[in-house]
């Protein structure tokens, strides 16, 4: 299994300082959360620019150009509800370091994100919903195969399909997180690709707790099969935890120092 | 699913203080260390007083008596090679909080301990190898069949056999980790329990990082549905873990205070 893939979740537009630095094209703040993730491990940046209606093709643009020329061409995931906007944004996207991923696309009204993905011959962050949050791993599974035979239908590879189970907040549904986990591992068993806003599952918990629920959810994800997740890559607790599943999982070689690399 | 149970692993005649408090019948460090485990959270304590060749009889119903007369009948895990030992610590054991675990069986030259678990309605330890690790999980699932077979001719119930797959170290074995939880995973799909002694994984490496790997590991095996674990409840890291863990698989129910608990 090819080693863990982090999407930074830090560049998004409902921090205020992130607002305002899209608002007035302010670079600074942008490339100090940049900095801080890829310090921190991540693999990818996730650049949320919100519904982002007016002028939202110019914004990426400026966004992935300011982040890929000031970091190395450091692969990004395009966020945005606006499908022109995230077109617009692959138009300028340099794809050395990895493809473009499309966050994202569902089984429902979002489905056409799976299209935009395989026009652009980009990676898609696969919702497995369509109106509202599935009932159940029956429903999962039959998003998955709409959407994986949407992909396929369209020219895409397979693993070009990340697809999401959804993390359910475990304060209110907390007897529903084995099945999502089973989801991921139903998933692995089928060979895809899979990831998630991992955090959801501690929302609304003593800010103290969320790093340690979401390490050990991280974990037990990870021995699902989990490919990658969407993640706070400087939440040290959760990504000393990513690389030891990684080392678990043999992804990684062993070494004493595997925690700095 | 029940509860994840802990067995502290800090009584250890290993331990030069441990050693010698048992040598001298002197309660004080035995205590403290009980108190410590218990206070962190453990549900047992081992308590291991090597192989005692001489008046081993007589040290085990010092130590069962001590410990369950001031720590309100704590239940406890016999460990040591000798057998009249463990049948003498059984004598003298209350059994109001839990049975008492014999560590452990295997399937080879210690088969007649679950024997002994058998005929003293106690608790076992059966270590899923004879004479050397098990090559592979072919081999796991035979000695687990042998100690499952020989547990039920001798009367006893299945849920009474706790099946240890042997954690086997990183460095060194880092590409069977995987087998071993699959082990763990595949003892939870025949509905048996299990534990180990999980921090062999991450025996040789840096101080700092083995409770990071552990508490990896322990949740890693949680989600292949493993049911205790042979632990240092002193590792605050590994015990919010397991807590945790529990909370995913709604073994507990959650409340924001249950890192307290």
């Amino acid at each position: 299994m090819a080693k863990f893939i982090t999407i930074g979740e830090r560049i998004h537009c409902i921090a205020p300082s992130i607002r305002k630095a899209m608002a007035e094209r302010d670079p600074a703040p942008i490339l100090q959360r940049a900095e801080e993730q890829l310090k921190a491990g991540a693999t990818y940046l996730d650049v949320n620019i919100g519904p982002a209606e007016n002028g939202g093709e110019e914004l990426m643009q400026w966004a992935v150009k300011l982040l890929q020329e000031n970091f190395d061409n450091v692969p990004l995931a395009l966020d945005t509800a606006n499908r022109k906007a995230i077109e617009a944004g692959i138009q300028v996207y340099n794809r050395s370091k990895g493809k473009p991923i499309v966050n994202s696309a569902d089984a429902g009204s979002r489905i056409e994100n799976i299209d935009l993905a395989a026009a652009n011959d980009a990676i898609v962050i696969a919702l497995c919903s369509a109106d509202g949050i599935a009932a159940d791993n029956d429903e999962r599974m039959m998003h998955m195969s709409t959407m994986l035979e949407r992909g396929l239908e369209h020219g895409m590879e397979a693993e070009d399909l990340w697809f999401d189970p959804l993390f359910l907040v475990i304060k209110g549904m907390q007897d529903k997180q084995m099945e999502v986990l089973e989801a991921i591992k139903m998933f692995s068993d089928n060979g895809l690709n899979s990831t998630g806003g991992l955090s959801n599952n501690s929302n609304g918990m003593p800010k103290h707790i969320r790093p340690i629920m979401d390490a050990t959810m991280v974990a037990m994800a990870m021995m699902c099969g989990m490919t990658s997740a969407i993640v706070n890559p400087c939440d040290l607790r959760l990504m000393e935890t990513i690389k030891s599943a990684d080392i678990i999982r043999n992804n990684t070689l062993y070494a004493d120092s595997y925690l700095e690399i």
